[in-house]
């Protein structure tokens, strides 16, 4: 197969109630990545979108199609992927292979929702369909508390007190919007502080207000291009040279693993494993924290911390821009925003702009080679990219 | 590349409010082909599954998930694809890919859907969606309203008069219920006459009831492998050898075009091209009748007749069981149902199965070699594949 590289990247800002719709917000991010990659839009062979709720949200089904047309690639393959919030990451794992393969030599990928519109609350119970529909959602169960769950079967399992572990979640948060007041395609730009997350109102024992991200509006977008072809057009080329994904099935299916999900270990094995890395390599990642003990969960399954000791990443500040592996130099889903479909490509245009030294200063990680994503979706779809600096 | 073979095929019946859920529908479909390929589930490495509207009717987002790990094939990577009616096909595209680069060697795709459960009238603006959401639905377009209208284009554009045009749409659906009454697994198992589709209710003029396929629940999938693992679990491997894909935007967008679909004349020639065959090489085809007029324009651009011709091929036995291009043997959509995302993979399980002369016999197509498929979803995707036989 071939090496397959990112050339450009778009993205619009992460809003809440955006103007636009799901068709113009992931035009405006694809016609940005094609132009920011030199190209135009009749270049564009296929396009691979990850949209999640723009028939809940504004009535529109097969987005990508339209968007296609909307910038003028005219008659394109154009593919829509649902995984939940992992939607995005998984319609460029697609597109790598479609390129990899050696079928298509320029492609557009990445993701777009307006979930805002729905408003939180039927946001939460429509968000719900991606957990079992028939056996969990009717016990009442959303995503905010599967996740609560998730901190008190953590706190049991690996013996941190809940307080301990409450104020862990809390540094989290603290760091992303730390980062993700800079972030100028952001959605919130507020700094908080560890009190200000223990005293904000309660979701759903134990999670607070600040330990969950908001629903948001936005894309983003990449050009993937083979190896050869990105030459042509960029001297600063980002390999994907790892990708993974797996699934879970509903929470009940994977109770011998919980809190840690079974798919993350799979999914980041295989990226690791095809880009020839291990954790240790990694520069930066940008990880799903939808909820803060989603960071917590997720480093463990990464490999950048012992299961059981997540949260000390945040307490010892290995985590932060100078540590040993910084997290969410983008402010996360916390604080830059989580448009469902967009996330997983939100999260890569960032590593590229990390590597490039193109993001603010204030959040600018120095000497970037290695970046990997991660993306969790509904009860358990996982994926993982590892990028790599190509210059 | 690497040739990639349908092993097995697995099908649902196709019917009006199965008592099933998308999940365990799909599982089912999935199951028989997997054990009908001499395979268990842990050797399938990843699943593919067109789902357009599981979260409209039950509730249930990312059902790919939720049925890979209910037929046990756990933690591998799944990915919903959507693309309106096109999702099926779209979905065995793409695995197709995977298996075609060498990254996987066997894998499993198909669809499901369960539009029969939101009842006709909710079901019909449901997927409006599929329309532009933002200037076509709002003006009271809806699906039989876009096909009612391509009708009177149709007559005025080729000069063929209302009254002979209907009575070759006529046609079009006496023949799909005349061998689709024998399809054991599909929904409507009546003949109907000329006289009775002509006096058959008026539903958007000038599309009667007999013109217009059944809202569907059901599912069907395949299992694909590589040449080499095909031929040690089949002397029966039946080789995709030409994808096509291809989409139109919004009607508007089109309307040079129009009644003619654009995206299929683009589709339709990268798989014949693909696979080194002209449309007089086709055998069999299965094409996406949703209402009768729509195969009529798709006989058109698939090349198996002039445009403005294409309802000679029913006035004339050209499309029946012995005439030049058997079409839809299986019922069709008109007959054997449209459960919507299922649609495209259950063309590929007909042509799969009139290969091996394994098709009830009143339908039973004679020395089947090379088959074509044919799915239009929404405004105009269309996804076409090539077929051929491989002993």
């Amino acid at each position: 197969m071939r090496k397959v590289a990112i050339v450009g990247v778009g993205h619009t800002p992460f809003s809440f109630l955006a103007e636009k719709t799901v068709v113009e917000l992931f035009s405006e991010a694809a016609m940005e990545a094609i132009i920011s990659s030199d190209l135009k839009a009749k270049d564009i062979k296929a396009m691979f979108v990850g949209n999640v709720l723009g028939d809940f949200s504004e009535g529109q089904g097969m987005v990508q199609s339209f968007a296609a047309d909307e910038i003028g690639a005219k008659n394109i393959p154009a593919s829509r992927f649902e995984g939940a919030c992992a939607s995005g990451t998984m319609a460029i794992r697609d597109a790598f292979m479609w390129v990899a393969s050696g079928f298509y030599d320029i492609v557009i990928a990445g993701g777009v929702d307006t979930t805002s519109k729905m408003g939180t609350a039927l946001g939460t119970r429509t968000f719900a369909m991606f957990t079992d529909s028939h056996y969990e959602y009717p016990s009442g169960l959303t995503f905010p508390g599967a996740f609560g769950m998730l901190c008190h079967l953590y706190s049991v399992k690996y013996g941190v007190p809940l307080a301990k572990l409450k104020r862990q979640m809390a540094l989290v948060s603290v760091q992303s919007h730390k980062y993700g007041q800079y972030n100028k395609l952001g959605q919130l730009h507020n700094e908080v502080t560890v009190d200000e997350v223990l005293s904000s109102a309660m979701v759903t024992s134990p999670l607070q207000l600040y330990d969950c991200c908001p629903f948001s509006d936005g894309a983003a977008a990449i050009v993937l291009a083979s190896e050869e072809a990105a030459r042509k057009l960029t001297d600063e080329p980002v390999y994907i040279t790892g990708v993974g994904q797996a699934s879970s099935g509903r929470y009940s299916s994977q109770k011998e693993y919980l809190p840690r999900l079974r798919a993350r270990d799979i999914s980041v094995k295989q990226a690791y494993d095809m880009a020839g890395i291990k954790p240790e390599d990694v520069d930066i990642c940008e990880l799903h924290d939808c909820f803060s003990i989603a960071s917590i969960i997720a480093v463990e399954s990464l490999g950048f911390a012992e299961f059981g000791h997540g949260g000390e990443l945040w307490e010892n500040g290995e985590a932060d821009i100078r540590g040993r592996i910084p997290i969410n130099m983008s402010g996360g889903l916390k604080s830059k925003g989580h448009p469902i479909g967009a996330t997983g490509a939100s999260q890569v245009c960032d590593i590229v702009k990390q590597m490039r030294g193109a993001v603010e200063a204030q959040r600018q990680v120095e000497d970037v080679k290695i970046g990997l994503t991660d993306t969790l979706g509904g009860d358990g779809i996982i994926c993982n990219l590892v990028l790599e600096k190509g210059w």
